[in-house]
């Protein structure tokens, strides 16, 4: 790991979320910020594609922890939120040691379903557009 | 790495098809079927969710790989294809262990642009729909 | 209403399948096939955008009839089918007189939910990709 | 035509956008607002499903003219702007009479292509997330 790949500090405001399961220890730190719907984190040398930005894969593992800037319980024994759907526009892509920000919008939420909209930006610069339908078991 | 997560060899018929960095290399091998358009992995310890099974993010990553099985060149530098779109109906999961295979649909080719979509089979059993949008930079 | 926009006779195979309303009064007949699950219509003048095209929203009307294809009762008081989610990819257009006709794929159905995928031609020539997912309320 | 399907009166602050064609002509008057990326129109006779609300069709319809909150010209022989993937998530449904209002956000606009994220109301009330890539011919 060299500099470039430093575990990143939390930003003012967020907190580490932890997300478990291997898949998401690889991805690395994940910060909610702890009033406003909004998560983030910093391009690693671990989320990058053949052309050295970030990987869609990565950033679609990331919009899928949107749900977590509404609910921070999700993804636990207590609130089980399986994706039903996400749907993702890649307008730009984002380079090594950027910060991607996705902003949350709650669309709607059911007894049994959560409907959410993020916008997410790279250093300010819109990146994608990202929804998610999601489950719930609790 | 235990047994269940030892390298998998190529099933008949298939030959792994290298995607480059690191995300992809994290991600681990993916099999490109020699003449019909379907590819494979089988889902080892690195994909796993808190509940551990296949992680969304995962299938996303993988989906978003699905251009291979029509154009095995697409990603090299001769022909970059950025996704546009990408969307995805998680409608089951997949195990530790299991083959994961997407058949899939060239939907249509323009000079500028590929539209995919696929089915996504876990053992046989459906467990997603994904399609895709990509740009052709060639 | 001129000799393009004549009521169109089911196509050999097919039968007239009604769906209620005044928005799917207007879009006018949809056919039904009575063993495969597809879905026809022909384009009339109601269904032209500026361009003298197919509309994309007229499309997306055809494309949310998708269910029927697979379950005849949907729409129905017995199995109220709301839609949760539609993704249609535009690929090309249809004109005047065309026939078009949905290829419709059952991903999955729960007790709960049904998620489809449809390939729509024009006289055999791909114009979209369509996918949806409905409540059931039966 | 009743009194609930009387021609609505443009809301304060909005202007009638014409959008050309037979089936945009049956959908009937659609308002954007002056100054902010905001459609409009009001739920008639004409829009409705089988249960006597709003078809999800017609709603999509909508969403297809959502390109116009940002630029007024699109749709015109300058600006010919067809649909290349639209995604709607349907979270409630508007009634007879209900005014429903799109909020639109420009994603991105690049040289060839525009990508939007809407969010729907009927009255307040959050009905409908949907967002439109659209390619640009000008």
């Amino acid at each position: 790991m060299n500099q470039d790949n430093e575990k990143p500090a939390a930003p003012d405001g967020f907190v580490e979320h932890y997300f478990g399961g291997q898949f998401n220890s690889y991805f690395g730190p994940v910060f909610r910020h702890e009033r406003e719907p909004r998560l983030r984190f910093r391009v690693g040398l671990q989320h990058l594609n053949p052309a050295k930005t970030l990987h869609g894969g990565a950033l679609a593992t990331f919009a899928d922890m949107m749900v977590a800037a509404h609910y921070p319980g999700a993804g636990s024994a207590e609130m089980h939120c399986p994706t039903i759907n996400m749907s993702i526009d890649y307008v730009a892509t984002a380079k090594l040691g950027q910060w991607v920000e996705a902003q949350v919008t709650l669309v709607r939420k059911t007894s049994r379903m959560i409907f959410l909209s993020g916008l997410i930006q790279a250093d300010g610069e819109t990146i994608a557009r990202a929804s998610g339908i999601h489950r719930i078991y609790a």
